[in-house]
């Protein structure tokens, strides 16, 4: 009847090594997104899924939490974007649903790319404080990717919940992974494109 | 470095045995909107987390594919609404990210209250064409939850993408469901109240 008990997302096992050549405390953000752009580069190559990485990190000092890269093609599961798997992760780890009221100064989440709707919605959930981003939403939406119904107001949204945002870091870094992706011919994914490839 | 590789989040044991009362293909909506409150009335009953249950259905034929529950503290993961477990659930259990493209006349998702901004941004990915909703969402802002930022246009968005909306189905007994949890002193979490009980 119920044929499946439990859902299950796995990172892939290139991505421990990879981060532990990484500093375990980010020095700041512009490092931070370095090794979200690593992550979302690596998954490209490794095709193990799309051109995005995420980190969530303490905010005081730049601790570490976990790491996410996007795995809605090798997981199955249209949930793990990079951002929800960082989170996922960090929650799990730590036993707690709430990462602000944990973390040191709070949680930053630090994405290579804008959240999409559904990521939007979630962040404030995990208790998000902070949310750096690397390319903007048109750089992904020019990439083939659906990014959903997003409110033009979420910043305000998340200005009056206590969420700062800070943009464009590191974009260019950013915007070569998404380049990448496309001419590698990787899958656009989503609701109405789960098996196209994108215009080149 | 890396403290977790894998997000998991696993069904409450008491949830396979009530399904397997029901008939395996719902007859129709109400009788799958019935099933979906039952397992948020047995999820306050039994203290496994908040009010809230979900069912991924093929739309032709009422076939059920996976059945969530709001899972949020016991899970230790704010990812764990009853809507994104059961999609979660469906698309491992027929390995395909997209339900749309291998369900029968496609996916409908019934919940027993209206999704909050999380999920609403994740139905369009799992392939979802046709969402139920019982208790709405000021029925549930009123038991005092957060919904998060919706847009107030997401209904017309959904339909432009050909996601079908219903409302107010079996709606008292969603709303008995939430009055239920409300007077257990059942614990609101979310961004900023994870430890808090409701006002009475």
């Amino acid at each position: 009847m119920i044929r499946r008990a439990a859902i299950r997302i796995e990172l892939p096992d290139w991505l421990g090594p990879l981060v532990a050549d990484w500093p375990h405390n980010l020095p700041d953000e512009a490092a931070a997104m370095g090794l979200a752009i690593a992550l979302a580069r690596e998954n490209v190559r490794r095709g193990t899924g799309g051109p995005f990485g995420a980190l969530a990190i303490e905010s005081a000092g730049g601790r570490l939490v976990a790491a996410g890269v996007n795995l809605v093609l090798a997981s199955h599961c249209s949930l793990a974007h990079a951002e929800l798997v960082a989170l996922g992760l960090a929650q799990q780890a730590l036993g707690r649903p709430n990462l602000g009221e944990i973390l040191s100064g709070g949680c930053t989440l630090v994405t290579s790319a804008e959240p999409c709707a559904m990521c939007l919605g979630a962040i404030p959930w995990a208790g998000v404080g902070r949310l750096v981003c690397g390319a903007r939403d048109a750089d992904i939406r020019a990439a083939g990717f659906d990014e959903g119904d997003k409110s033009p107001d979420w910043e305000l949204a998340y200005r009056r919940r206590g969420i700062a945002v800070v943009r464009d870091c590191l974009r260019d870094q950013a915007l070569g992974v998404l380049a990448e992706y496309r001419r590698s011919g990787g899958v656009i994914y989503g609701p109405s494109a789960a098996a196209r490839a994108p215009v080149p």
